[in-house]
């Protein structure tokens, strides 16, 4: 199946969240703001997105995101991710969070953590969830695929009951939802 | 003369702040992550761009950057350019802050405050800087030109001397600055 145009998954997730009454807000280290701008790219986009933290530096993260000093050994986790979601929903009064962190290369690989390694986040008042992925793009590629990925996990949520309070994959390296 | 690429003014932006130590954030109302978006599209950007917040309700310029809330039943103005641009600096930690808030279009606009008017504003420890415009494109170049705007204020504070504390124009209005 073609992958559809990020303008498009847009569309779809501002039809979702006016028709549903939900807001949202994002969280971004590797995209930058990226997510945001393709957002608010959309007229109308004002009604339900209420805006974001780009947390590039880790002070940024535990700053404006409430992170803990302790996780930010490794900026790039699914604690960290977890964490940033939970942190702008609250700070910024969202229904619905996403954040997103990993290594967008060129440079600040590992054997451990490889250029493309991404987490990305979703919360809402309830629950978390968090995906892993491992992009082999360049800078730019490797910006949009998150973003795409964020886009589609937000879709995801917001077609979900909004009275489900199970319906986290806690798929947090085997950790438990708060 | 023709206009540079953003790309370009990025690069440049990012030479002058490696060059003399000087680290930046963003406060983005109207360009929704745009310009935090550019910078962080160029390797290397971490070193000096700490991270930045979209501002999008009115409710976040005031609990993420501190506008005060007298000011917000003029969401798009040169105090409030200026109050998110002070507010993003001291918060993020940053040398230098831009911030721009404007009616991005399509909708939105009335007699005294039209699709298209915007402001940006630069900000470091001494002083602030306000410029105003009124942009005649759509929605996405209202954008593109408020980010390029954001991106020559930088450059030009970026090419002063750090020891200038009387650099500013003091463009508010004819208000003094803070």
């Amino acid at each position: 199946m073609a992958e559809e145009a990020l303008p498009v998954l847009v569309e779809r997730l501002q039809d979702l969240c006016l028709e549903r009454g939900r807001s949202v807000a994002a969280a971004e280290s590797c995209t930058g703001g990226l997510i945001a701008s393709l957002i608010t790219d959309r007229p109308g986009s004002s009604v339900y997105f209420v805006g974001g933290v780009v947390a590039y530096s880790n002070a940024v993260k535990q700053a404006l995101l409430g992170v803990p000093p302790g996780q930010m050994h490794g900026a790039v986790s699914a604690q960290v991710a977890r964490s940033m979601a939970v942190g702008v929903r609250v700070r910024l009064g969202a229904d619905l969070a996403v954040a997103v962190t990993g290594v967008a290369g060129p440079g600040g690989g590992s054997a451990a953590k490889p250029v493309g390694l991404t987490y990305v986040a979703c919360a809402d008042a309830e629950t978390t969830e968090v995906r892993r992925f491992v992009w082999n793009g360049d800078r730019a590629a490797n910006k949009a695929a998150t973003a795409r990925a964020a886009l589609e996990l937000l879709i995801d949520w917001c077609r979900r009951p909004v009275s489900a309070g199970t319906a986290a994959s806690g798929a947090d390296e085997g950790s438990p939802s708060p």
